[in-house]
């Protein structure tokens, strides 16, 4: 099982995507792919006067502010336009897709964080009213009864709260610990760059291979949304996940490229 | 098995819906939901400067031109919006809903209708470019593994066409032959009037029985969106559903009304 995020950032190649997952299908491999919406989210919250307020947490991650509007937005980009074009595109290549976000069956629980610090112009501030939160817990039987049967779940955000409340959780961490509940061996996270750089503004820094036990080495590499990215990868890994891939999916086969080892690799 | 088909046009309470549907299946009921999203669509349509065009068919039915941008609006609402809205009120009352389209895992298959004649001030037109089409199978597969494994499916249009692509069908027609292809008993079909009425303008005049070997008597009651449902009744009936009931949906308790009797009963 293989269990593959792809962002929702500009220049990432869809079609491209759907169709190197389509082939690993194909083949008789079974996956999971999971999707974001981010840049597509930005759009049309601008579109519809409600401009995106990104916010940066005390320890320095940046999330999306999520109102109930917001939201709303979120969902008709992610769990609408997303991932019904997503799910499309594998239809047409003969693929079986079904598309769900976290909270059909509650497959991403986690807690609500309706109150959350941040830290703006260098001052500390408390936003009330967010509908963010992190996944805690995967309810697996709703995806192994599909795959089971022969579908391929395309999976996205948001997740669901205890409470049943619709939360907005990172994408990456929930790819992440996905895969882990799943018994996942690789987890491949495809984003707008190439992997892990050295340099920020040099793509050919690229850092090709980590030894989990030297992570610690090259957190300091990790800037902005790459953060959680690694994050991710080490929650992943410390639960048993065997492989993680961070590649570059503005390729033309970003998914058969990043499983041949190009993009940092993470072991 | 009840099939409810609840419509999306302004008025109508979807708490209220939601809350009934909970109690039923809190009862044992098996069932499944359908919803619309008109209105939001025609709202959302308005505010990103893509004003809903409605069309008349050569025979008199009224649709949504659909062309590729107005898709991913109609998307973005339906799968977005209001599939998981409706979701999250369901697993807020602890129903375990799991939210698709027609599109995922080929649930409502159909033939794609790219070019439509329609009638405009009297005069003949051919439109193009148009995603739209008619359920014409059910691959009832996927539903029955997730009602057999105690999920209830909350479905919504688009359907897919033989070729993949996300096609607008008409909500009513498209649960009408849901409820036949499922086996189910009875076929709900709640929107914001109270049923058929006799005279549109005085709602007192509801039709309450009309027996099947009768419905020819009744057709020229039916004027505007409520020609498609009377059109999905006849179809549900004739394919076994045993009874199709019209309701109004902007009641406090509108599905156990339409239940008891309240509405008008096609049998």
């Amino acid at each position: 099982m293989i269990v593959i995020k792809v962002g929702g950032s500009v220049g990432i190649d869809y079609d491209a995507v759907c169709k190197d997952l389509a082939a690993l299908i194909t083949r008789g491999e079974r996956a999971i792919l999971v999707h974001g919406g981010s840049a597509e989210t930005n759009t049309l919250s601008e579109k519809l006067g409600k401009p995106p307020r990104m916010v940066t947490s005390l320890s320095g991650y940046e999330s999306r502010y999520t109102d109930r509007e917001t939201l709303e937005i979120f969902e008709m980009v992610y769990c609408g336009k997303v991932n019904k074009g997503v799910v499309e595109r594998l239809q047409k290549l003969g693929v079986n897709a079904v598309g769900l976000s976290g909270i059909d069956g509650r497959i991403w629980e986690g807690k609500r964080k309706a109150a959350i610090t941040i830290v703006e112009d260098g001052k500390k501030k408390v936003l009330r009213d967010d509908f963010t939160g992190r996944v805690e817990k995967v309810n697996v039987q709703l995806l192994n009864l599909l795959i089971a049967n022969g579908f391929v779940p395309i999976l996205t955000p948001p997740a669901v709260s205890y409470e049943g409340e619709a939360i907005n959780v990172d994408g990456d961490r929930a790819a992440a610990i996905l895969a882990s509940s799943l018994g996942a061996k690789k987890l491949v996270i495809l984003s707008n760059v190439p992997g892990l750089l050295r340099d920020l503004h040099d793509e050919s820094s690229l850092i090709q291979e980590i030894r989990f036990s030297q992570i610690e080495n090259f957190l300091e590499f990790a800037k902005g949304r790459m953060k959680k990215k690694i994050l991710g990868a080490i929650e992943a890994i410390r639960e048993g996940v065997e492989e993680v891939i961070l590649a570059d999916a503005r390729r033309e086969r970003p998914l058969m490229d990043a499983l041949a080892g190009r993009g940092t690799r993470i072991y």
